[in-house]
């Protein structure tokens, strides 16, 4: 008699699959990862430079870079005092599990407290691709518009942790934060945000903070 | 005896054959397009909207606006005084020349002078897809930083002209106008270039006038 198999209710993708097994990599080495999302010129590199210079002293920290091209990313990153890895696409719009997978295995994890991945500059394609990580986090940036959460809602629907940059340049942009934030909040309620400036410093320090917490939360619960 | 086919060495992809269909309808109805495309924030709909009020007393205007999700823009465009087509790629990164030739189809394209194409915000994935405009043309912004031309390079190599939008935010970004349009040149050399500012008002006449020009040549060159 022929055995049935279970209906396997949540099927995932290879790509899924994959980040999950690097999830297990991370989790082996005790390593707390986050992959950092937004446009091109939202401050990604910016903000991993101002939490560099932040943590350093109490973290020994990691980058991942993703680009369609050049290593200026990481080069910024391993200025700032970080060990980095540039993953160049080739083209394609968003890192996934595979890329992040060949990072992995050039970095020894056991070194590191916390790994910040940088993704390809895009609201739209990383959204689809798992990484592996343990946290999504959105940069969105004054500049862009308040109107984003409305026409990229996959982005801000899958995130952990919205930064909102460039505060500094409030004064100078019709930007309705009241309006920006009750998209956000239709899409993902709740979402614990950080509104703040890399080029003044303002708010950096509440956004460094939780990322401690983060970190060291998670190494508790590893030792538990 | 069998005939033998001549080698085609520009073997065109579906994608671009239908562009060239697409292109083929816009001249029969003597209609001059521009594909616009930029990251999410960069200014595509307000440099959309200050074009339309600049040239609705002298020009039949239509906009087909590409977006992931909402009609926003596509509102925008039509508050503007314009004709207006919404695409809803339903997640997809980029217009293509599918979606594009279903856009031309609901317009009565004999009816105007220039149709103006708001592509999805994103400077990777439309880079590679043609829709058959006579023209490609990129916005920059200022806040997106001045290293945008060397990470991104296929968006930068493959445009007709470029806007840098934002000018009226120079005295409050770190940007080196020096260093942008020397990676710009290196990719793009003796692209035509308009630093203008949709909030201000400077610079944005040039644009039109050059615009204007355009649509004026299409339809002189028509006619012989």
């Amino acid at each position: 008699m022929k055995q049935r198999l279970p209906v396997v209710e949540n099927i995932l993708s290879a790509n899924d699959q994959l980040a999950e097994e690097n999830r297990s990599h991370l989790d082996a080495a005790n390593l707390y990862a986050i992959n950092l999302m937004a446009s091109p010129g939202a401050g990604k590199t910016s903000l991993i430079e101002e939490t560099i210079k932040r943590l350093s002293g109490y973290l020994d920290l990691a980058v991942v870079d993703g680009d369609i091209a050049t290593s200026i990313d990481a080069d910024r990153a391993a200025a700032a005092g970080a060990a980095a890895i540039q993953i160049n696409t080739g083209g394609e719009c968003h890192l996934d599990a595979v890329m992040f997978k060949s990072a992995l295995k050039q970095l020894d994890l056991s070194k590191f407290d916390l790994l910040l991945v940088e993704n390809v500059g895009n609201l739209v394609c990383p959204a689809s691709f798992q990484l592996g990580t343990h946290q999504n986090v959105l940069i969105a940036s004054i500049p862009e518009g308040d109107d984003k959460p409305y026409k990229y809602p996959p982005m801000y629907r899958g995130v952990d942790a919205l930064v909102i940059n460039k505060i500094d340049l409030l004064p100078y942009i019709d930007f309705d934060m009241e309006y920006f934030q009750r998209g956000v909040e239709v899409l993902n309620p709740g979402l614990v945000t950080f509104p703040l400036s890399c080029s003044s410093g303002e708010g950096v320090d509440a956004w460094v903070t939780w990322l401690q917490k983060k970190v060291s939360d998670h190494k508790k619960a590893d030792r538990n």
